[in-house]
């Protein structure tokens, strides 16, 4: 079947969506088996505005540049496909003489592309499509992991050791830090802050909560009272959406409490800030580094970024092979070194499955994770934490009696 | 005269501060001049605390890793030095016979460093004492900037960089996004954010607000309005510090009105996002990543470490050579090349100045800088920021009419 591919990014950009579309756009020109290679401009949005660009014209020495840049080098959208664009859709991709497709994206754009390729099948109109797994939230089923999710987990471990450092050193003008991490539903990517305890004293940050662990507000002051008491300070991570037992956003429900119904603003990190210092009177402070954790192009993952750009080229060649209808995977290899190897799960099993933490994964405390998942994380942010160090502290003698502070 | 060395580090950390310490405590006991080289733990609170480390007994291989450590490896405090606290400060620097005294820190700092050597003089006790330069605010007046400014500089320049590049491939999900700067009342740190303009498409960030240029919320929001029309998104930079005309505190002004005295706990960025959305029906996140900023251990700039390495380094030459009540300076040479060589002011003249951005880097429509501070600031954060590059976009040529959206 002779043709010309499209490619799209979809949903929130990582910072190695451009490695995938390089190696989307790298293997289709080097097979010399496709007439052009297309990108959609925006997503899926672009496929309905017709608004498409000619990847073959692109110089090839830029590609080595894209993968290092952030943000979708295409432009993405969150557009969710419904049956009144399919028509518009199909008529696109055969005015410009499309059969292949590759969707680059997470959970609904794996639905978005199981829908395209069951809508061309009874048309019978000739289309494969491939899906290629990208997300920081490493929510998709039936894969290890997924491309994206190693440097925004690289991100927060590195961030997180060292404003933890940065507490330990400060804990008598500031004893309390709440970090505010990406993840709505999973709590995959706040889990990671774990890895900064290789190189961070007292084992901070002390307190992990993911959605996966309903917690009140009640037991969320007690244990950072009783971190404090321990250590001298506390720090913590947790997602934004973490969520009370009655299965309500935590700073949702909280803030609905004592302010009178006016919505707070600064999410759930600025909420708990301000009841610790309010209940506990300990100054505390939050921070919200937000789209920073999926677009730092100093802390990308290595061993993310070669995935992705793996994956990329995965599906070129699953569609070669007249492969349809599926998303390239990630499996890991039993065995000492850390090794994946890709395959291919049915995109119509993909979709729509959201992937939480496993309860293996999740401390019985409710606000830690296990030396399992610690395991499963660790080789997939690359290279390990920038080393630091920390001095012995000699203590010197004293030689007058205790100060008595007024 | 003979004696020991006390060194404290002072106000918060930034990512160079153990860079100073290890450039006072090398060069110390490298001159074989001093008997020991104390450290305060906790900042002038370990003098009085009389809680102090012997920094000759530290393993010499560990001042390198030290120096790659954020935090401040003897721990800080934010204490006010009053007239209650000399005569203990007094007592403790005389029982370990210590003669020499530096302070690394802020304006309070050097306040506190000048107090104790006038305090010294007036009771016959010989202490010599110098203040290191250390602030991400960059407010230090007498000198050219502040070691650690450059690399929160460097922060800042590269995440706003990369955030922008994701703020404009998704801007048609969410077109606003604001990122909160440190900076009470200075507004250096935030203006670095126009380093990011030299590989950002659409000079991202769009808007820079300092406190040096006060603004009104609807000025504001005029201002998002047009740069959204222009571009399609916006990305604005402001300062954590930032004031409406009659000199309140923006964000606290702008919810005072609007939510019945409740105190937002965002902050400002929290705040405005909250008025585009409402306002101009423009979806809007913020950021705030508060203290990594002034901790990432990946985003040091080597000219701000070696400088504040060399500020040490100087802090100990110029006590060697008898000399006190000053603090060390950078002064910038003339000449096409960047480089700095050290000078001294006087203690008194430094502290209780704020230095402020000056009229010459702030451009007169109230929301950029100028290219004389882009000057001034690009050599501070070290090598240019990581390449990135962008995709020409060859557009195909439309085959079908308009799509018309629902």
């Amino acid at each position: 079947m002779a043709g010309n591919l499209l490619v799209a990014q979809s949903g929130g950009p990582t910072a190695v969506i451009n490695a995938s579309l390089a190696g989307v756009v790298q293997s289709a020109v080097a097979s010399g088996r496709f007439g052009r290679v297309f990108g959609a401009l925006d997503g899926t949005l672009g496929i309905l505005r017709e608004t498409l660009v000619d990847l073959t014209q692109e110089e090839p020495a830029i590609w080595k540049l894209v993968q290092q840049t952030p943000g979708a080098a295409l432009g993405t959208s969150r557009l969710k496909l419904t049956d009144a664009h399919y028509d518009r859709i199909l008529a696109v991709l055969k005015v410009h003489n499309v059969h292949y497709l590759c969707l680059i994206g997470g959970n609904d754009s794996m639905d978005s592309a199981w829908k395209l390729s069951r809508l061309a099948a009874h048309s019978g109109y000739e289309l494969l499509v491939m899906g290629v797994p990208k997300t920081v939230d490493n929510d998709l089923a039936f894969t290890d992991h997924c491309p994206g999710y190693g440097s925004a987990a690289r991100f927060v471990a590195v961030t997180m050791r060292d404003t933890c450092i940065d507490s330990w050193s400060g804990k008598l003008s500031t004893p309390v830090k709440i970090v505010e991490i990406m993840g709505r539903h999973a709590g995959w990517l706040t889990a990671s802050a774990a890895l900064a305890r290789a190189s961070t004293p007292d084992g901070a940050p002390h307190l992990i909560y993911v959605p996966e662990r309903p917690i009140t507000l009640e037991q969320f002051l007690e244990d950072v009272e009783a971190a404090y008491r321990r250590h001298g300070y506390v720090v913590v991570a947790l997602s934004e959406g973490v969520r009370n037992p009655q299965g309500e956003l935590l700073g949702t429900a909280v803030e609905a409490v004592d302010a009178f119904g006016h919505r707070q603003l600064g999410g759930v990190s600025a909420v708990l800030a301000e009841k610790v210092s309010e209940r506990l009177r300990l100054k505390a402070r939050f921070e919200k580094p937000d789209t920073m954790q999926r677009s730092s192009s100093a802390l990308v993952s290595q061993v993310d970024r070669e995935e992705a750009l793996r994956a990329g080229q995965e599906a070129v060649r699953a569609l070669l092979q007249g492969i349809s209808g599926k998303m390239i995977t990630l499996e890991r290899e039993e065995g000492p070194t850390y090794h994946c190897r890709t395959g291919l799960a049915d995109l119509d099993k993909v979709a729509g499955v959201e992937r939480l933490l496993p309860e293996a994964y999740l401390d019985t405390n409710g606000h830690d994770v296990t030396p399992a998942f610690l395991d499963y994380v660790r080789p997939l942010i690359g290279e390990p934490l920038p080393p630091v160090g920390f001095l012995r502290r000699h203590a010197v003698p004293a030689g007058l009696p205790p100060w008595i502070e007024a």
